[in-house]
């Protein structure tokens, strides 16, 4: 069991530290007393696009998992005057919000993992518990992502540092891909499998969507660019995968996603799944999470 | 005056569409009159990160351009339940959040576009009204930003589709940005000037910070970085200019952008200014943008 260190040598010269977009102020970065207190046990990150469904994933981990909600039912989103991200805790579990796209969860990464370094957290682990469009796969169904690909169908994350492209690995843990696929049971209603995940800057042009308000290709094209995913073993489309594996992998600290999906690309450009069968799908990936959290607390 | 057209023939073909993430279902595209009704009058599309400033905004072009409030001063967000972008509606305006970043902007833009075009709003004009870190420039001070330059240093903005690099113009109308200049006053208590902004992928790495979870270089090649950017006039930086300038180019869309800095990346990387600080500077763009809606709607 470890505290988290990371890849910045300059952070241990800074006496103070101000996590702005969670608006959270360490006023002593030596001695975090404070944060301790708070958010010392947190032991599991789950993440997710808006912050209405990482409250239903806290409450549903509170109903499920027993644990003890410190607010007497009442959940507070404790990075609400930061005004961008929403963050519930129940019991060792962090549920928050990352926005749509690589750039909105980046942000929250950093200030999470300098969070949970200053917090003195011991081993975490950060999942990303998403929606996604699938390729060849039912709708509802739960993809656990191996690896990772960019809209240049790269598997690797390209990041523009000082002017430069950087490019990381990819790839997220395989150990934690199977024990979390070991929690996919026979009498689930739905499927959970191993695939890899691409994720792409924009939802329409650059997942080869026919609806944007632009569009220069054909259906042909599309069909075509599909294949060549599907031969690549990418079983969905989102927008967060590859810097969140990229990032984790290269600062060493534990990783996975799952994701449902709410339609079949290679039947339709549109999400047309109702309310209830939105909240039903999304359901199946908490039940994922909720079980592969209780395994690791038995460990 | 005309009607917005839009970059994508395969619309044309589509009886019914559906804005998911502003969970705007389009029942008839060829005869959308309640969009029509509701929207119809729309000239102005503000835009800006979060739901909270959006509203300021709403609430100070309400008082100060007297535009009637049509639920009697107590705005709705429209798209609320998408749960993803907050929109409110004062006469002829739409304020809108857009998230962090190119890819959660992206989705807002093309569903707004087609919102836009079925509604056969006159005309509009797109402007972002944002926030950003400055480079030589006082905190405070209103940027227009002219060209975009995405984080490699290239004045274009750069997106997978269909797996390859499609490169796009970003620059905004210069004639609309030396109008918005043209608002300001000699007697404002703060600067407002035209210059070139980068908007990075990453508010740390991406925007040569020494403060995030990961670093691998030295202050002296940060400086040197922000001295690159100084030598190509960029003012400041964001995350979203160069794919909106360069989305609204392509699909021949008026639009400006226009953004408050909060501080000087010459002199930190911290954001240390005041809740009082950040609001009377986020007003100064609201009173540029509000002048220059007025001088439009006066032509």
């Amino acid at each position: 069991m470890a505290s988290t260190k990371l890849k910045n040598p300059h952070l241990d010269q800074m006496t103070t530290d101000y996590l702005y977009h969670l608006n959270i102020a360490v006023d002593d970065t030596k001695n975090s007393i404070n944060l301790q207190k708070q958010f010392g046990d947190v032991k599991f990150i789950c993440m997710g696009g808006t912050g209405e469904r990482m409250l239903m994933l806290a409450k549903y981990l509170r109903d499920n998992l027993q644990f003890q909600d410190d607010e007497n039912g009442d959940f507070i989103n404790l990075t609400a005057s930061g005004h961008r991200y929403a963050v519930y805790k129940i019991g060792p579990v962090l549920c928050c919000s990352h926005g749509v796209g690589i750039s909105s969860m980046s942000i929250l990464l950093h200030e999470l993992l300098k969070l949970v370094k200053y917090a003195k957290c011991k081993d975490p682990i950060f999942m990303r518990v998403g929606t996604s469009g699938g390729i060849g796969v039912d709708a509802g169904t739960v993809i656990i992502t191996k690896d990772a690909y960019n809209g240049h169908l790269r598997n690797q994350h390209e990041l523009a540092i000082l002017g430069r492209t950087v490019s990381r690995p990819a790839k997220f843990d395989e150990t934690i891909c199977k024990e979390i696929l070991s929690c996919a049971r026979k009498d689930d209603n739905f499927e959970t499998i191993i695939g890899n995940t691409l994720s792409a800057e924009c939802f329409y042009e650059g997942q080869a969507r026919l609806d944007g308000a632009s569009c220069e290709y054909q259906n042909e094209d599309k069909l075509q660019f599909l294949e060549e995913c599907r031969i690549k073993n990418i079983k969905n489309f989102e927008m967060e995968a590859v810097m969140f594996s990229a990032l984790m992998h290269h600062v060493d600290v534990k990783a996975a996603e799952l994701c449902v999906t709410f339609l079949d690309r290679l039947e339709g450009d549109q999400v047309k799944v109702t309310k209830e069968q939105k909240e039903e799908f999304e359901k199946r990936a908490f039940t994922i999470v909720g079980r592969y959290i209780q395994y690791k607390l038995k460990q």
